[in-house]
């Protein structure tokens, strides 16, 4: 069953070349607010969506009914789009492959997403390419996790190749028992690395466009619990040979990798400088902040930068920048119940992405502009606080 | 015939009070950007339209295929949404009595639009709550347009009570003969007022919530040509009195008729003083600058204020802001041709509505932010001349 459903999409003859059309795995909030800004250019984006309760699909973008997992469903979405691209890496590397092969354009390339699709893949390459990353170890037997242990001590951090977010496929290893445990139920083995003593966590935002120009964006701080990205504070309170270094240092990747469109690059800032976490290629948590924040927004460059348009501007409009993200409390909380109370805070810009609330799940954003980062995280924080149903 | 057409809303269920459901009367780029602002807040649009084409449609917005002019289309729409509100005026005014003593909410009421609706009646309310106007007269005969000139002189203007916009609907009177020959084709007579010497068109905006509290924006300068708006320069270049006179009189106008929603005071600036021209009970093309202009857009605005939603800050974010619109230049003019030379006009913040492109139709519009008014303006110009096809 590929789930392709009747849709207005699957009558309609492919778009010519030059169609300015789009086309984009996934109809989660990135995509949904993708669609916005496909709407201010006039550009078409269609979404591959698992269900008509997708938040892309709920803002009206043109879709597919499909799974990631089914290439037929990727080929029907893709077919007569200038280019395929992701709001999220969940799809089959070999897929990629196969679909370029046939002559359709990802942008990002399948090579390209397999930094983001595989964390063993991404160590592997930007260490080869000599990008500053922490130490690492592929183990599939216990005897690999305590040899590597014996050079950096215990705790170390077990992490799934493929497949994990906001936390899944991360794992503490206080100790082998920890570890037996843990690669017990991975059948690709584990990447293993040291607990790494962080400063500061960081992402840097690099658009690139099929014409092969870049921008970066300042940047920024976000700050983590419980591995999920709870607040983004932009600019990242950080020096400037320090941010001009993380610039330099995302733009460097975006090169080597080839990368199109959005690439986020999460760093840790540590006592022997900066270390490559993870990389994104597509729009990202922590450049959510650029749709107010910023003179171009990350969702419209990536747009302009997959088709291959000039990029915009990514200054920063205001000296100090946050976003909070708007977590799910649980069954009754309902984010717009907030709604009246969150619009109250002044400057506080509410996004919510129609999703059904479970606990811990992203519903939304909130980003405020201002002159002071306390004031303003305070605004940010109160306004989403309100809309998550918790106490402020 | 209706043309109340399947949609995906008509087997829906009535929303629920407290639904945050607004329905809006029109499917044009007002509606579409109001849409846009509707994704950001998780709120529910829908729109009425005439053709799957409409601008709103073609950007995902839920819709209803029908007429204004047919109540029983305007019915569906309102029905369960917490306010019915509008993207244009051209709607029979009895049909919203009737809609109101049914128990619908409209923002703005009828008796509010119909200060759009009805130059004629706007004029007379106005006058007669002593806000300052040109001299008019209303005239079905000759001899009335006659007795008029004897006090002002010829060249009058004469405008159809109902139904203009862009310059339909007026006509300048250079004698009787063309008195005459209009008046012959106006069932209702005309509106008669006196060539007025315009030092600027400004435009004010103002946006009064259900809940009774309103917040005003800088007037901006419009720059008209053949009776369309084609640019908007905010704030407009005029002296901090005048700018605080007129925001004054546009909150009091606002108060007096009862408005709910965006209202739009367009004024003319003259040797003795503000006069009040046209009024416009919606989102207003004088304020899709404060898209990118200020903290909050006009159509958040709007939405916030027909919801009774605290209104957001009005603030301009730039020291100077300009749009232009984007006309077409003929049957081959899709502006989307020019996309990528206006995409790199450095600052351009590009909108189009994807609407067929007819020869002097609006197709969009640009937006630069900057510091000084000359190379803002120039920046704007040269995307929106490229967008339409015509040498900048």
């Amino acid at each position: 069953m590929s789930g392709l459903a009747p849709s207005s999409l699957a009558d309609a003859p492919p778009p010519p070349a030059g169609s300015l059309e789009v086309a984009m795995v996934g109809a989660g909030q990135l995509a949904r607010m993708t669609h916005r800004a496909a709407i201010d250019l006039g550009v078409g984006l269609r979404v591959l969506a698992r269900s008509a309760d997708d938040p892309a699909v709920k803002a009206g973008a043109p879709h597919i009914l499909g799974l990631p997992e089914h290439i037929v469903d990727l080929r029907a979405l893709a077919s007569g789009c200038e280019a395929l691209t992701f709001d999220h890496e969940h799809v089959v590397p070999e897929d990629l492959l196969t679909l370029e092969s046939e002559g359709h354009t990802l942008a990002p390339s399948a090579a390209a997403l397999l930094h983001a699709q595989d964390k063993l893949h991404a160590r592997v390459s930007l260490s080869r390419r000599g990008f500053p990353v922490p130490d690492f170890a592929h183990a599939r037997r216990l005897a690999e996790v305590e040899a590597f242990a014996q050079r950096h001590g215990w705790p170390l951090i077990g992490k799934a190749p493929r497949g994990g977010y906001d936390g899944r496929g991360v794992w503490p290893l206080q100790g082998p028992d920890d570890a037996r445990e843990v690669l017990a139920r991975q059948d690709h083995g584990l990447l293993i690395e040291p607990h790494v003593a962080i400063e500061r966590e960081l992402a840097v935002l690099v658009v690139r466009s099929r014409a092969g120009d870049s921008v970066c964006y300042a940047p920024v701080e976000t700050v983590q619990r419980d591995a999920i990205c709870r607040e983004i504070l932009a600019p990242a309170r950080i020096e400037p040979d320090l941010a001009a270094e993380a610039c330099a240092l995302a733009t460097s990747i975006a090169e080597e990798i080839d990368a199109t469109g959005v690439l986020a690059v999460e760093l840790f800032a540590t006592g022997q400088g900066l270390l490559v976490n993870e990389l994104a290629l597509r729009p990202h948590n922590s450049g959510h902040y650029t749709i107010e924040g910023c003179a171009t927004s990350q969702f419209e460059q990536h747009l302009r930068a997959v088709l291959g348009l000039p990029l915009g501007l990514p200054t920063l409009l205001a000296p100090t920048v946050v976003t909070v993200n708007v977590l799910g409390a649980g069954e009754d909380g309902d984010p717009r119940r907030g709604l009246r109370d969150a619009l109250a805070v002044p400057g506080a810009h509410v996004h919510l992405y129609g999703k059904a609330h479970r606990a811990g799940r992203k519903l939304g954003h909130v980003t405020v502009c201002g002159r002071e980062l306390g004031p303003t995280r305070d605004a940010a924080r109160l306004a989403a606080a309100l809309l998550g149903g918790r106490e402020p």
